[in-house]
């Protein structure tokens, strides 16, 4: 049986195309676009059969791998802003009326996982603004609430039920859901931001923080923007293992064959067993790059800016 | 026509009896406790008269006030929390079977207005594992969640709305809502602790961030604990003004006409007036200590603690 | 005796004129320039006659004027940035082998106080670079470092020998000493800019944090850029006191004397004898606008932009 | 040539012993205290073999092991205060005439590496207060000052002339430098404290941040305090291929002679074949449990409240 746990649908295709030898996932789509600085893949996971192999919910995953986020000056960050913008527009659209609650996933506490509530808090919300002059439209600007729910053990109120229940009071047409990911390859961490309409599914990523955000749950469109901040020390034993090996074999040529066995194991195998092997320790431990402050706050910069960008176009002043 | 604006039930008492110069005021009662170094107050709001007069809501003003709150070592501050824990078990009774939403109001990137937010991120929640483990009852905590709903120009959102809807959600038994003051008196900022049965009614205060969160809005008991730690620039002028013409008048007897003119101005006339003087200046203008930021972080101990000691019996250590 | 108390050598200009009624002072030289969105004010103090009636050291004392900072948009602040970077220049001038070492005074625990620390902390550093590269030279960069050596309460060390510690260690060209300062008038706070070379002298501003941070002390030039964060609540009720007279007595023809006495006052005496009726009050009042801590950082970034842009003229991107 | 990299004497010890298979070192004496909740072990390098063989200088090491350092509440806390404090009395002595500098090194702005800034920030400094009053002894305090220099991406100085240049103005009796450390083995992470005579030598650690601070360089007594924080990720990696091939030779007899040369590398060499496999990555990584910020405020309490009680023996009120 096979089940692949990562939260990017980047990786859950990567990983069937190696462990299946195939290009070909059945139920879904795959789409790409080279830009200048930027790599988009488009995922489109189709029916059912495709959700099941991917273990992903039926909807597009927008991907932009970029080593413009790894950079700290206002160029890097205006380009890779605009490759942002673009996306959302895309996706969201460009219709006016449309309103938007954008969702702060997230603990703000912990350093890794405050993506979504620091995005929040540069948002540019509106509602109370077209609410006091009982507009309903605008021409540079849509309307727009914002709200991190923090997470359950600072609450005591589970992240879905408190968005639910501002979804029921304001009625939006559609929900941003912003979070902290976590990926499987160190090289994407901060530097990947994936775009989703399948909203968030349950037991994804690192934590179980999350129940389900989506339409079916909310009754409203939601897209979901993440990026993966940390990898899980498990897979990051896994990939250096890979690289030990191949390093210790060339110095010697005994061990072939244990050497091919581990070769022969499925990633998911492995990542299992490394994983068990990794129960003496605590299992919250995670990797991070050691300036992953800093890196935080420059990726909320441009989560907020490709949003503000696109949810209200009459405010781009260049 | 009387009418008294102060956060303060306390200081809406001594406006009346200042002008009034009577120490009845009709449909209020009255009571005094001096413990060791807090004075506590009971103003009680009895009936729609006494509403009127003391521009406040039906119900208990209990105020603690010391100048134990002023001071940062372990002994005061366990003496201060030991005295609001008290009148808290007062008013909040024993039954370990209420269930309790805590709401810190304010915004939490303005110092002076942050206090709700922070004492509630030092509140013990227990909600998500009296649901984990499918408790009702406990001997030693009692259920609470807890939640900084933000400000609007933050999130978009009316702040009693988004408490609205998850007391809705969530059904508790109560709400708790902490939030800072605004004072008349510079003595009282930071050394004054209100607690009311009367919830936050609106209109009160410096800003008007607060829509009514009482109990006939949100359908369960709403009780209330604030801190002024401001007061507003108006305010201190004055209250400046009185003292400085008093010394002018001991330098001179010119001019006994118009102090007297001055000392026969209602105060809340005389307040108006240099509102008015005040208006080239911004609006916004608050008058703190000028560490307020160490103040209001003790001061979210103390409450904090306080609430903890009060809703959790068996958490107590010492 | 004439004794003029502000940071601001601006106000100390004005306070003479006032009470002298006249505009010129001797041994002070006075120039403007209108910008378009931002008025120049250079006053020269040119001996000691000129430094005694200022109560300022001898030297340039630029102030920018300009409602800019008051904004919180992009274009706003790019305006403003060049105008300070103009001055800056000018004062600096652009001998690139020149070593710099940035200061940051005030208490960072203190939001109104932080300015100086949280300008340093977005200063570009580079001295370590060049000393790694054994550089002394650079087309597009000069050697920078820079240091927020805190607060006597926070260290227990003069403020001033922890900085002549440094500059005998590491012998920079110049010191740039960045503070926070307290303002006479309200409308100058948070929207004047005073670049001086005189140093900073002591006994200024609210507290008493600086020792003299100057030439004499430290042996090599000062530069000082401060910004008023607060004016202090005597400042306030003074000037409030005023307009609230000039409006009574547009009510009455009373106590015209007593009203006339007071108009005689001069400005500094008014301020002297409203000092002591605030005695009561704790002495560390301040009047700030409520949304300090954005102000404070809108700020930061405009005074370390413009000192970057000013220091390392190649970095500049547009 | 035998070369052992931690920052921890207690692991160069267990290095050494796991390879030599000897428990006796030479030049190094080992005693240890069983505590209650706390194992505390002392390894004192007594001469140039011992330092040689260690790769740490002469003097003593204190290491304090104990989950306390993992739990949130004030007994907890309590408990490792005076267990840290009984240790700092015993290497600090009861001289009340003594002057201390306590140096918080490390970078403010990275979570894992604040532990010296914050523990500064809550450290009681008194030498202003001593100035002040002339005093040159006290029965219940004694003469504190404290710092955090930063680190030289920030300040764009060298850390140590920093300290050095202050040492040399104020002239205290020590320095007590408080640092984050790096440690081999997860389980340490945060739960470990080494108190050290030796001061702090060069090339420890994670970084590089750290040039000697020592009685050599300073002139006066060196104390170093130091919390391993992190592991980086070449050591938990080489944890773990030792477990993951346990487990996998345990489902296969293949390979047998590959694993048999794995277990006959010595650590040091297999941390370096690591090291080198994970070059293509970030060399940043470090690996932290996922509740770093929590975790190192909580330490920077215990810490500080040590130093305070063992530096102001009159403070303590229980």
């Amino acid at each position: 049986m096979f089940n692949i746990r990562t939260d990017l649908a980047l990786e859950a295709k990567e990983i069937y195309e190696n462990d299946q030898k195939s290009t070909e996932i059945p139920g879904v789509k795959i789409e790409n676009k080279d830009l200048e600085n930027c790599k988009v893949t488009i995922v489109e996971v189709i029916d059912e059969q495709g959700s099941k192999i991917m273990n992903k919910g039926i909807g597009k995953y927008v991907t932009l791998e970029s080593n413009l986020m790894k950079f700290d000056d206002d160029e890097s960050r205006e380009e890779m802003i605009t490759y942002l913008k673009d996306e959302l527009v895309e996706i969201l659209g460009e219709d006016k009326t449309k309103k938007t609650l954008v969702i702060g996933l997230g603990n703000w506490n912990i350093t890794s996982d405050a993506l979504g509530p620091k995005s929040v808090s540069k948002t540019l919300v509106t509602r109370h603004i077209f609410k006091n002059y009982n507009k309903d439209y605008d021409d540079d600007f849509t309307e727009v609430s914002a709200l991190s729910p923090g997470v359950m053990g600072i609450t005591g109120l589970e992240t879905s039920e408190t968005v639910k229940s501002i979804v029921d009071m304001i009625k939006p047409d559609r929900v941003i859901a912003i979070d902290a990911l976590a990926s499987r390859k160190m090289e994407r961490v901060n530097s990947t931001i994936q775009i989703s309409t399948a909203g968030i599914s349950p037991g994804g990523g690192v934590g179980n923080k999350r129940k389900a955000l989506n339409k079916d749950y909310l009754g409203v469109d939601v897209i979901a923007i993440g990026v993966p901040t940390v990898v899980d020390a498990a897979t990051l034993t896994s990939d250096v293992l890979d690289l030990a090996i191949d390093n210790l074999m060339s110095q010697s040529n005994e061990g072939e064959n244990f050497y091919n066995m581990l070769k022969q194991l499925k990633e998911d195998e492995k990542y299992h067993l490394i994983k068990e092997s990794l129960d003496p320790y605590d299992k919250n431990l995670i990797v991070t790059p050691k300036d992953i402050d800093e890196t935080i706050e420059n990726l909320s910069i441009i989560i907020s800016e490709g949003l503000n960008r696109s949810l209200h176009p009459g405010r781009i002043t260049n």
